[in-house]
């Protein structure tokens, strides 16, 4: 079972693909404790908080880093739902438009826990698409709440 | 293959269901284009544009309305890759949140317009927060805009 989601960033794939694969860029948009170098073979660490607390996290491992083109990692700590599940990012450029395609892939069943991720997924990419737009995401701790689950 | 989703509303069940089960209130929040009666049996229809032009829209069944509990539909009219499948909302009040789980369920294949509708529905599903908890929603013609294909 997978987790889909589409958005059209109206920049160059380029400032996209930046975003996607450095610290920099990812704490730009994910969390803003995000640890590790975007490397491949290498783990990145991303931490959440929330007025204070922390909320914990996950640790993925780079797979793959094609520039402009597809960012790939495999989930290696994190809540149980997540371990080897596996998270992509494609790109293509469409006129205007930069492309996203994502995926969370491998997941057991569909838990409550899946829909949470799902639309928590859904306000980050937005959040991505602002930051490239506009220079401002809205990364962890700062990110939209979308219920009790954070 | 499904698209799932969950929010949590700071509202009682009774609200959000009232934003579901009727069309003033499904106006409220997906689109302000709804025709027909939310009514068992019945069609209803969700005709959306931007800048000015008609983009479509979908022409639910209602299947279900079970008060403060769960809504179903099943898609009648509308692009190809919706034809049959069902869309359904259930409502469960814990503590101040109402929990509400949606699912779009049946898609034939995990196609580009899927991972669109996924992160559309999102923030169809934010919109719907935001309009029981302030009373402003972001309905068609003035939805948030997550792309190309809008």
């Amino acid at each position: 079972m997978d987790i889909l989601h589409r958005v059209g960033v109206k920049s160059s794939v380029d400032e996209v693909y930046k975003a996607l694969a450095t610290r920099d860029g990812l704490a730009g948009w994910w969390t803003r404790d995000t640890q590790g170098e975007s490397r491949v073979g290498e783990v990145v660490k991303f931490r959440f908080s929330a007025d204070g607390k922390h909320l914990g996290g996950f640790d993925m491992k780079v797979l793959e880093l094609q520039p402009s083109q597809r960012v790939a990692w495999q989930v290696v700590d994190g809540p149980a739902e997540w371990i080897d599940t596996q998270v992509s990012f494609e790109l293509r450029q469409d006129g205007d438009y930069s492309i996203l395609l994502f995926k969370h892939q491998g997941w057991s069943e569909p838990a409550e826990f899946m829909h949470h991720c799902s639309t928590k997924w859904a306000t980050f990419l937005m959040s991505l698409k602002s930051l490239v737009e506009t220079g401002k995401g809205a990364p962890s701790p700062d990110d939209v709440r979308i219920g009790d689950w954070h």
